[in-house]
C-alpha cells in the first residue's frame, strides 16, 4: 500500500463490475459527488460495461451528469453503468492500462467483489512498473457478503432484507397452505444470505425450519427425512437452500443432479429452477407429504427497487465517497473495507486495506455462525446481522382462543 | 338477491379460502371491526383453514381479538384464518349449513375467489330451502383479477405492484449484463398479473420487450424468433410470460412439455421453475445467444409484506366492511363488486351483486387491453391499472454523453 504527498492533476475514471445490487449506484455517485468537490480531478468519466467499456474506450462523461440525475440515479438498482462478468487476462491489463495513460487517467476506481479487486491490483502494479502515478482504488461490493477484510459489503444488507420479508411472507404463506416449501437464495460460496432468512422467524415455530448453507455437506439421502422430522413436528416445512450447497466431496448440487451450464461450461445457478425442482422431486419421491414446492428468488434478490436497507444505502454511498477522499488526499492504493466498532450502537468506519487483501478469495459463513446442527444459524448470527438489515415489516397474529366445540 | 327488513340476532362466521394475498386480513379486519358495531351480531366467529374449519368446528373468537391485533393483523400478509383449496361437496355443503346451525350463526362472510363465491352461493341455498335466515356474503379476493362483476379485485394491485417493481429492477439488471431474460408471472387464466409487467417500461427501450397473456395462443415454434428479433433491435430481451400460456388448441404450455403434476394430479405452475426453464432451453437450442436466464416469481408475488399497493389496502378494508353493512341492513346476501367511477380523478365504488354472478366462471383480460401483435398491452390497459397501482419507485438514468475516442 503505496503513499504519496503530490497530488497528481489528471482525469477520473469509474467502473462497475459483477452482479448488480440496489445500492452499487450508490457507491458511484458517493465517488462522484466526491470528486467535483477535488480540483486535481479534472474530468470524471464512467467506463460502460466495466473493463470491456475500457478496452473499447466507450466511455461517459459524468461531469456533465446533473447533481439531480446524479442523486436519482443513486436511487436506482442495477449498474447504471453497466456490468461485466469478464476477468481481464494479463494482456487484456496491459491494454488496459494502456488506455488509462492515453485518457490521462490519474484516479481509477472498480466498483465490485473479489474478481474486481483482483483486476484493479493487477492494473496498479502495470502503473508501478511503469513509473506511473495512478491512484487505483477498488470500492466494494457484492450482495454475496463474501469478501474479505470486511464486516460485510455494501449490497449485502438489502438483498438480505428481501431475502427476510420474502421468507417472512413466504412462511405466512405456507402456515395458510400447509406442505413443504423449498426457497433457493442466492450465494455461490457462501451462506450469509440464505443464513438472512432466519430474520423471518417472528414467532414460535415459524419458519425457516431447516436452513442450508454451502458451508456444510448436503447429504440427498438424509434430506426427505429431515423435512419429514419438521412435518411431523410442525406440520409444515419452510426450508431455506443455498444455490452453491455442495455435497461431501465438495460436488455441487446443482452440478452433481441438475447439469444447467451456460454457453461458456460454466455452472448456471441462478435464473433457473432446477435446484428447486430437484429437490422437491426427492421429497415427492421418497415421502408422502402432499403439497411440495418451491421457489427460486434468483435475480429479484438483488434488484428489487424500493427494497433497500437504510443502513446499506448510506453505507455504499459513503463506501464510494471514502475511496475519492483517500485517493486525492495521501494514499495512492487500496480498497476501501467495512469495520464494526465493537459494542452498541450499531456504528462502522471504514479502512483502506491492500487490494491483494481483498482480490481472488472470497470469505466463508464462519463457524460460530452456524449452529452444531449445521441446518440452522446461530444467536450470534441473528446479533452480526440484524443491526446490518435495519426494520422488518412487523408481522400481526391472532390469538386464536378456540371456541368450545 | 333477498331483501329483509327484520334484523336478526346471532353470531357471525368469517372465513379465507384459496390463494393468500398482501391484503386479505384488510377484508377480515374490516369486516370484524364493523361487526363490532352492531348489536345484532353477538359473537364473532373465525373458521380455521376455510370450510375445513366449519366442517371440523374448528374456530376461534374473534370477538375475544383487541383492536391492536386486529389493526396489526390487517398489516400482514397471508390469511390470517388460515386458507383452504377444499372445494366442497354438495354433501359438504348440507353439512356446513348444519354447523352454522348448531353455532347460531346468521351472518356468514367467506373471503375468496369465484369457488368461495360458489361455496357461499351453495350454502345460501341451503339455508333458504330450510327457511334459516342467514346473511350470507362472499368478499372478493384474487391476485389473479378474474372475478366477474369487479373493475378489479382485493389483491391484485398490491401483486401487480409486486410484479411492475420486479420488472423494473430486472430490466436494469439485463441492461447492466444484457442477454435474455424470462420471468414467469402467476395467473392461471387470466393475464392481468403478467400484463402489469408493463408498467416498469420507464424509458425508451425498456423491458418487457415481449409480453405472453394466456387469452393469446403461444407458439412455441416462433417464440425463439420473436426473441431474436428483439435482440437484433435492443441487444437483449427480457420477457414476461404467464404461467397460464396456452398453445393454439388451448392446451398449457406448461402441461404439454414440462408435466409439473401435484399429487392430486392437477397441474402445478406455481412452485416450480419447470415452465421457466423450458422457455430457456428453447431459446437455447434455437438461437445462438449466450446469455438466457428464467426467473419464476413463484409465491413471492402475492405474499410479500411491505410491498402494498396503497388503494388496495384501503379497498380491501372497505370491501370487508362493506359487506358486514349491507348484511346488517335490509340485504341479506350477496357479492360486494367494486366498481368505478367514470372521469377523473380514480373513484371506485361498492354495488351488491348476486352470489352466482361472481361464481364458477372467471373473467379474462378483454381484447382491447391486449395490442394486435398479441405480444403486447394497449394504451388503455395502462390507463385502466395505473391509478389502481399507484406510485411506483422512480428510475434515474445518466444522459450518457459520449467521451471522444
Amino acid at each position: 500500500m503505496s503513499k504519496k504527498s503530490k497530488k497528481i492533476s489528471g482525469n477520473m475514471l469509474i467502473a462497475q463490475s459483477g452482479g448488480p445490487t440496489v445500492v452499487i449506484n450508490q457507491s458511484l455517485v458517493g465517488a462522484v459527488l466526491e470528486a467535483k468537490k477535488h480540483k486535481q480531478i479534472k474530468k470524471i468519466y464512467g467506463a460502460l460495461h466495466g473493463i470491456k467499456g475500457i478496452l473499447e474506450e466507450d466511455l461517459i462523461n459524468l461531469s456533465r451528469e446533473s447533481d439531480k440525475t446524479l442523486k436519482a440515479v443513486a436511487k436506482t438498482p442495477s449498474s447504471a453503468l453497466g456490468s461485466v462478468r469478464k476477468k481481464p487476462t494479463p494482456k487484456d491489463c496491459t491494454k488496459i492500462f494502456d488506455k488509462l495513460q492515453k485518457y490521462n487517467v490519474r484516479y481509477f476506481f472498480y466498483i465490485g467483489g473479489n474478481d474486481s479487486a483482483e483486476t484493479a491490483h493487477i492494473i496498479n502494479e502495470e502503473a508501478k512498473k511503469a513509473d506511473y502515478e495512478l491512484h487505483c482504488f477498488h470500492i466494494p461490493k457484492t450482495v454475496d457478503n463474501d469478501l474479505r477484510e470486511n464486516d460485510h459489503t455494501p449490497g449485502f444488507a438489502s438483498s438480505a432484507k428481501f431475502v427476510a420479508q420474502a421468507f417472512m411472507g413466504d412462511e405466512l404463506d405456507n402456515a395458510a397452505l400447509p406442505g413443504v416449501k423449498i426457497n433457493v437464495v442466492m450465494g455461490r460460496h457462501a451462506g450469509f444470505l440464505t443464513a438472512a432468512s432466519a430474520l423471518a422467524r417472528t414467532y414460535d415455530g415459524a419458519g425457516p425450519h431447516l436452513i442450508f448453507l454451502p458451508e456444510r455437506p448436503f447429504d440427498v439421502t438424509k434430506f426427505p427425512a429431515q423435512v419429514k422430522a419438521v412435518v411431523r413436528k410442525h406440520g409444515r416445512c419452510v426450508v431455506a437452500v443455498s444455490e452453491g450447497i455442495v455435497d461431501a466431496d465438495g460436488t455441487s448440487i446443482a452440478a452433481a443432479y441438475t447439469k444447467e451450464v451456460d454457453s461458456h461450461g460454466n455452472l448456471q445457478l441462478s435464473g433457473t429452477g432446477a435446484l428447486g425442482d430437484f429437490l422437491v422431486g426427492l421429497i415427492k419421491q421418497k415421502t408422502d407429504i402432499a403439497r411440495v414446492r418451491a421457489d427460486t428468488f434468483g435475480y429479484l434478490q438483488r434488484s428489487f427497487p424500493g427494497l433497500v436497507a437504510e443502513n446499506d444505502a448510506k453505507e455504499a454511498f459513503a463506501v464510494g465517497r471514502e475511496a475519492v477522499k483517500c485517493a486525492t488526499g495521501a494514499d495512492v492504493d487500496g480498497s476501501i473495507a467495512i469495520r464494526r466498532k465493537k459494542g452498541k450502537p450499531y456504528k462502522i468506519f471504514f479502512e483502506r486495506v491492500p487490494l491483494r487483501n481483498v482480490a481472488k478469495e472470497t470469505r466463508h459463513m464462519p463457524d460460530a455462525f452456524i449452529s452444531k446442527c449445521a441446518t440452522d444459524v446461530t444467536p450470534s448470527f441473528l446479533k452480526y446481522i440484524k443491526p446490518i438489515v435495519g426494520k422488518l415489516p412487523e408481522i400481526g397474529r391472532f390469538k386464536r382462543i378456540p371456541v368450545k366445540k
